[in-house]
């Protein structure tokens, strides 16, 4: 990438391009781990969130809970700063999560209703 | 939601409502023990990710690799499907977290290089 032409070949290159290599094969083959625990708790994550809007579909509950979306925000943005991650992209994943559980909650109450509403974004809950 | 309207008062309705309230605690429990488990490894996943722009940028290798990337979302689509998650979303969400990555990667290519360059969205690597 740095001046678009290959390093020199010679014993010391090689070697030390092999181990980059094998470095790299090693770290991705964590990165393909973590990935695997991030389907299977988001699949997870998902089962709660339906079940938490056939809950509230049933029982006329509010749908939307902003008291509950600001405080999540804050945990997750919290919980990234001691991990090391950053916690704006915390808040950025958590919104990103949240438009699809929209999506599944509008399908839900429109089941519920036999409507063909349109919610927007405040009139369903995150969970 | 269904009608706008609220239930009739009564003491079976209140021992519902009650149930379903507590329920409601019971999954958002769930759903907040499962965002800090996703925090976490997202922490995890880009200290990897971190380490491979670094790799890659010292060592010359070629940042893209669309052959990894298409093999990484084939994978994900498959985990998804058997953990009953939308592939569609493992998809869309692997989408997500690479444009995090390419931000960092191009932060570390541009570390490395001194250049102010705009590496465009396949110019990066995604580990």
């Amino acid at each position: 990438m740095s001046e678009g032409t290959a390093p020199p070949a010679g014993d010391a290159t090689s070697v030390a391009d092999e181990q980059a290599r094998e470095r790299l094969l090693y770290l991705r083959g964590s990165i393909d781990n973590l990935d695997a625990a991030l389907v299977h708790l988001l699949a997870e994550r998902f089962k709660c969130t339906q079940q938490v809007g056939e809950l509230k579909a049933r029982h006329n509950l509010p749908p939307a809970d902003p008291a509950r979306e600001a405080t999540q925000i804050a945990r997750l943005r919290r919980l990234a700063e001691d991990a090391k991650l950053d916690p704006a992209f915390a808040e950025k994943f958590l919104n990103f999560i949240i438009g699809e559980v929209v999506r599944h909650h509008k399908a839900i109450a429109d089941q519920e209703t036999g409507r063909e509403g349109t919610p927007g974004r405040r009139d369903v809950t995150i969970g």
